[in-house]
Formats: structure tokens, sequence, C-alpha cells
């Protein structure tokens, strides 16, 4: 398989829109060219041609497997011990219950408030459900490490903060909250296609991440779930629905969960999400994970050095050391609302999070270092210019 | 909006490969011709172009509440009361552990052993998680209605069943259970699209189901929930993500449900897989379910007529009675795994369930009588010429 090169290759395998600098790929990733004839395919031939027939002729069936293999090259994970499929919400969820399982006589779920909401609404649903008493606690991610303890059933954070950027050390948390004989289940949004991630290495015991994001599968697109080998086989699927079950076709009245993490899968995948993420992979499958790093961490602080060079009201929110930082760089700024809505008037689009932060994801498959200096320039146009005060941007949207 | 004859105007909507007589879209659905240019224009143009701001340029955000309200026209429901995402696993899951909440006095979730399978894993998964010494009873499905009691927390069943066609009476069961004080969660998975089904007329609480088989929205779509109106502001989201929060945007740490059936959302929904659902429904907008209905009984008295007289060997597992029928016919047969493989090698696409189930599906917009007549010719090919004795197809393949 021929190598890639980040950007100077793999630039031109992506559309982006003309007159736009896309600096928001951490939230919607951008268009790999190769994935509109990839679904155009599985909807004209596999299901117009072959109907039924494709879930086995076209390895629909097999596919969560195969491409949760794709996957797990990018996270440290081995072959077979990450499944697609579902959303992160019910990923973290699957985790969550299964890790609980595991620490029937402690009832503390430790977490963040950098955790992203919908793993902390989604615990909220799971303890409802358990009803046993157990507590989600949360603290500042700086006090993550030393509120580790004997009292703690699950870890239970997001490696890299989406809001801040910030960076949890993996390797060193797990290796804290296992000695304390805490289970641990990593929310890797911000990390698959943004980072060597080490999940073998740090001995995680779950992990769950989305495909939409750096992996560029598209919106919507499935998530993934990671649970290590040695618990793949004892794991408790709490949402075992029948494609998780030991023998889907034999229709069975009776629960019976597969071996390894094939029990994680729920029902029916979604088979045009997951061609897209197969079209998106392709280009994935040919990149060197350490070279996106290194190209990441380069074009952070470059665009650290031009906003502060230019803006001084900006205040960086993101750690300016290289191992605490994620892919993205944030700053606080009082008006941030409106300078994001003004920027994306002008074509730079990152984004906004409430109370007070302006996003800028780098995803250098498709971001270099002169969309990043012509960025700086139009922020400092914006800012600086008091752009940002006009009133066509102070109205606020109902989304994001 | 121009009225669309069924078959008449809708067969030419739909693509069907040359020399296959499909008799499966109970399993999956036929292609709609409208699919792959919506699909490459969701992603070209609105994923392509608009990137992140399609959340609400393109009106992503907003679609699983207004395909719900589409697939509310063909089930009885009211306009608000259906939100579309995720897979039927999920979303029985989410029906009934809101409707044991409702009822946390009693213990027995009673189904029948014709409920698909998936159902029944998600119950015993979701009573696992409760952990509160519930039961789920199952009975044979003539039997569900002597079973109705005070004990039963919740119904929970699926109306047509997936292996016989066998139909029950939603509105007498439903009477009755609410007669108890049971409420009462409805598999749609056979009923959407095959038949007018009348959730609001009939006073279910809770329905769900899904779009791939009958509403052709291909494979892997999206399912839908049904919550009852006067339930929907009360309901608990027992998977609370953070689509369904009241303020999604808002960041906020602890979880607030949405109003309505809005809270049922969960993560981030699959926006291609959306957009094919919407071309399907482009053409069941047009349709009146009232006239498929009269069509498949029409095909389904056609294909047990002719099926009866070309082969007394096969035994009608499908009720004659019309108010007791699906929109297939079910045929049991010892040999009926090697049949159905001859069948299909001949291009007559039905599917086998275990034990001896050969199973076909009547989809009027897209099958006519031609269809099943020449369907019947080659069934008795097969079973009469005793050509489902050959060795090729005794072989078991992994998956159906």
């Amino acid at each position: 398989m021929t190598r890639l090169r980040v950007y100077d290759d793999t630039r031109a395998l992506f559309h982006l829109p003309d007159g736009v600098i896309y600096l928001d790929g951490n939230s919607l990733g951008a268009l790999p060219l190769g994935v509109a004839e990839r679904v155009n395919r599985v909807i004209t031939e596999e299901w117009g041609n072959e109907l039924i027939r494709a879930w086995n002729s076209a390895g629909w069936y097999v596919q969560p497997r195969h491409l949760g293999d794709r996957i797990a090259r990018l996270i440290g994970a081995d072959a077979g011990s990450v499944m697609v499929g579902d959303t992160l919400s019910l990923k973290v969820y699957q985790a969550l219950a299964a890790a609980l399982d595991m620490s029937v006589s402690r009832k503390v779920i430790l977490s963040d408030t950098g955790n992203f909401p919908t793993d902390l609404y989604m615990a909220e649903g799971l303890i409802a459900t358990l009803g046993r008493g157990h507590q989600l606690r949360l603290v500042a991610p700086e006090e993550i490490e030393h509120a580790l303890s004997e009292e703690i059933a699950v870890l239970y954070i997001t490696e890299v903060d989406y809001r801040t950027g910030r960076r949890h050390d993996m390797a060193k948390l797990t290796a804290k909250a296992h000695a304390l004989g805490i289970v641990t289940v990593w929310d890797l949004a911000h990390s698959a296609g943004a980072l060597p991630v080490d999940l073998a290495g740090s001995g995680a015991d779950f992990a769950a991440g989305c495909t939409y994001k750096y992996l560029n599968a598209g919106p919507g697109a499935p998530a993934f779930l990671y649970v290590a080998p040695r618990h793949a086989d004892g794991a408790r699927a709490a949402l075992s629905g029948w494609m998780g079950h030991a023998k889907p076709f034999a229709f069975e009245l009776a629960y019976a969960s597969a071996g390894g993490v094939e029990r994680m899968r729920v029902g029916t995948p979604p088979v045009l999400a997951m061609a897209a993420l197969e079209a998106s992979l392709d280009i994935w499958d040919k990149v060197d994970i350490k070279e996106v790093r290194a190209r990441s961490l380069a074009l952070g602080d470059l665009l650290i050095g031009e906003v502060e060079r230019r803006c001084p009201q900006l205040k960086l929110v993101t750690p300016r050391d290289h191992e605490r930082r994620g892919s993205q760089v944030s700053f606080a700024f009082a008006g941030g609302y409106a300078a994001m809505q003004a920027l994306i008037a002008r074509g730079v689009v990152g984004d906004f999070r409430a109370p007070d932060i302006m996003r800028f994801g780098l995803t250098p498959l498709y971001i270099g270092e002169g969309e990043i200096v012509r960025a700086a320039e139009i922020v400092e146009e914006v800012i600086s210019g008091e752009v940002w005060r006009r009133p066509e941007y102070q109205v606020v949207h109902a989304v994001t």
C-alpha cells in the first residue's frame, strides 16, 4: 500500500468549497472525494441489484467488524477489539454499563466538567435505570487524578476536552486507576484521527468514539466501541440486540451473547453510512497518524502565535504544552459568539461553544500553513477591526 | 399533491433487477429510483459545500421530527408524536423502559413467542439492568389475550408475526390491556407501510418500527418511535442523549429532557440514511395505504391459491382471514431451507426463517399479479419437480 504524505498527497482527496477555510473538522470532517461514488455504488449495485442477498454477497453483515479493525490501527487497538455501530452516546452507555457491572460494590462514577455533556446525560439515564444509588461525581479536569480513590467504580472521561482542547494523560490515569481497582471508559471523540492513541499500551478497559469528526465519515456516521480483549468475553452487553447474539439467525427466544466484542452490536447496521466510512478509511489506511500529529501540533503552534500576535484580546485556553493538547486551538473571548458569526461570514469556519469559547479545529489531511495564516489575518480583521460588534452578528441562532 | 395509483403508477418508481421476482420486501424493501440522486445531493452539496452549517441550512437537525411526521400519517399517529432515529432494537428498548416506569408496582412483561427475537433480547438486557425482579413472560401468540391480567405491567408484542404473518388485533388487545391497567408497546416492523395502522384510534401507548422493510428506506435505515401524546411529556428517556436534551447546545452538565417525543432522540442522527428515507417517503406521501392494503390482500389470496393448487406439500401457516393477516404469505415445508435456495437461484427471492418457514413478502408498490403467478409456477417447479433435493441447495450459509 502506497503511503500518502499528509496534506501534500491528501489535500487533493477532499472536497472543500471555494472561499472557505474550514477549521471545524473537529465537529464535522470534510468530504473525502471517494465517498459519493462509494455510496452510490452501494445504493445502485448492492441494494438495487443484490437486494437482500447483499448482506452476504456484499459483506454488509461483517462490515461493522471489518471497519472496526481498520479504526483499531489508528487507536492502538488489536484487531477484533473494535466494533462499529450506533452513535457515540449509545456506545459510551454500553461501555459504562459493562464497566459498572465489573465493579458492583462501588457506587461512584468519576467524570469531569470537561466531558462532553451527552456522556454525562447517558450516565444519568443509566444510573436512574440501575436504581442502585450510583453517583456521578464531577470534578474539574485538572482535579481528576487527585479524585481517583478506592471509592470510585469507573473513571469515565473524554481524553480531549471539546471546548479547551486539553488532553488527559491516558497512560498515567489508567495506571493509577487500575492500581486503585477502578475500571476506565475513555471517550475518543476528539482523539481518533486527531492524534495517536494507544489503547492496548495504556491498558484502557473500554473506549468509544465517533467517525464524523477527524475520521471524515460524514454527518451522523456511526460510532465505534473498543473493549479490551481481556474483558470482551465477559462484558455484559446491556443493549443486547439480535446482531450481538451468538446465533442471530437461529432466532432463538433467549439471549446468548456472541463471543468477544461482537456482542456489542445491537440492531441492523447502517449500511449507507458504513459505505461512507469505508471510503474515508481508504485515506486513513495510507496515512501515518504520527505524521498527522506532528503536522497538527505545528499548525496549532502557528495559529496560536499568529492570533496572539494580532489579537491580544483573545485569551488562549488550549494548553501550549504539546503533550497536553489535542488537535484544536480555542480562545476565550466575551464577544465570541458574534465574532464567530463574523468569521463564518468571511469564510473562516470554526465554531462557538458556550459560554465564550471560539474553537478552531486542525485537520492536517486538508488544512495547511497557508490557510492558518490567512485565517489569522481574518481573525485580526474581525476582532481588532471590531467587525464583530455589528448588529447582524449578535443574532443568536437556534442550533449550531 | 398528485395521488399515485398503487403499482400502476408506483412500479416505475422502483429499480428491480432483471430476472428477479422480489418477494422479500418485508426484509429489505426495493430501491426507490429517487434515492441515489437524493443521497448524492446530500453528500456533495450539503455535506461537501455547506459542511457544518448544513445542520441548520439543510435542516439536518430537525429532520428526525419531520420524517417522523411523514411516517405518522401511515400509522395513524398525530403529527409531533413520532421521532426517527437509531435502530428498532433501541427504540423498543426506550419504549419498554418508559412503559415499565409507568407501572412500577407490577413486574411482568408479557410477550409472545412470535415476537421478533431482538425485542425479547433487549427486554432481557433491560430487566438485568433494572435488577428489580422483572419477568419476561412468553406465551403463544393465540394465548396473548387470555394472558392479560392485573399482574402484567407491559404488553410488549409485534403486531404482525415475522414468521407466520399472523396479525394481532391492536384495538381489541389495547382496550383490554388498558382495562386491566397495562401499558402497551407495539412493534410495527411488519405493519408500517404494509397495512393501515391506527395508533391514535386504538389508544396504543408506545410503538416502534423500522423503515428498511415496507418503507423502502434502505439497508440499516433508521427506526422510529411513537409515544402517545398523553405520555410524551412524562415519559422517561432511559437513553438520555444530548439530542433529547431541552437545550442541547447550551452544553449543560445536567440532563433536562426536551418536551414531547423530542426527548427520545439520543445521539447525532444518521443524515445519509435519513436522505434515503426522505426520497422513499416522497412515494409514500402520495399513496393511499388503504389501497396498498387492498392490493396486498388480493396478492396474498392469489399466491395462496396458486401455491396450494400446485404444491399440496406446502402447508400454509398464514391466516386466511384478511383481518388476521399482515402483508406476507408463509408456508411450512420440511425442506424449506433448500427449497428457498433453489427458488432464489431461479430468481424468486423470498426468505427462510427457522425452523421450516418459507416466507414471501407482498409489496404492492412494486409487485403485481403477474409476478405472483410466475413465482407460483417456479415454486411448483422447485417443489413438485423435487429440484430442492439437489445437493447444491442443501448447503447452509452463515447468515441470511
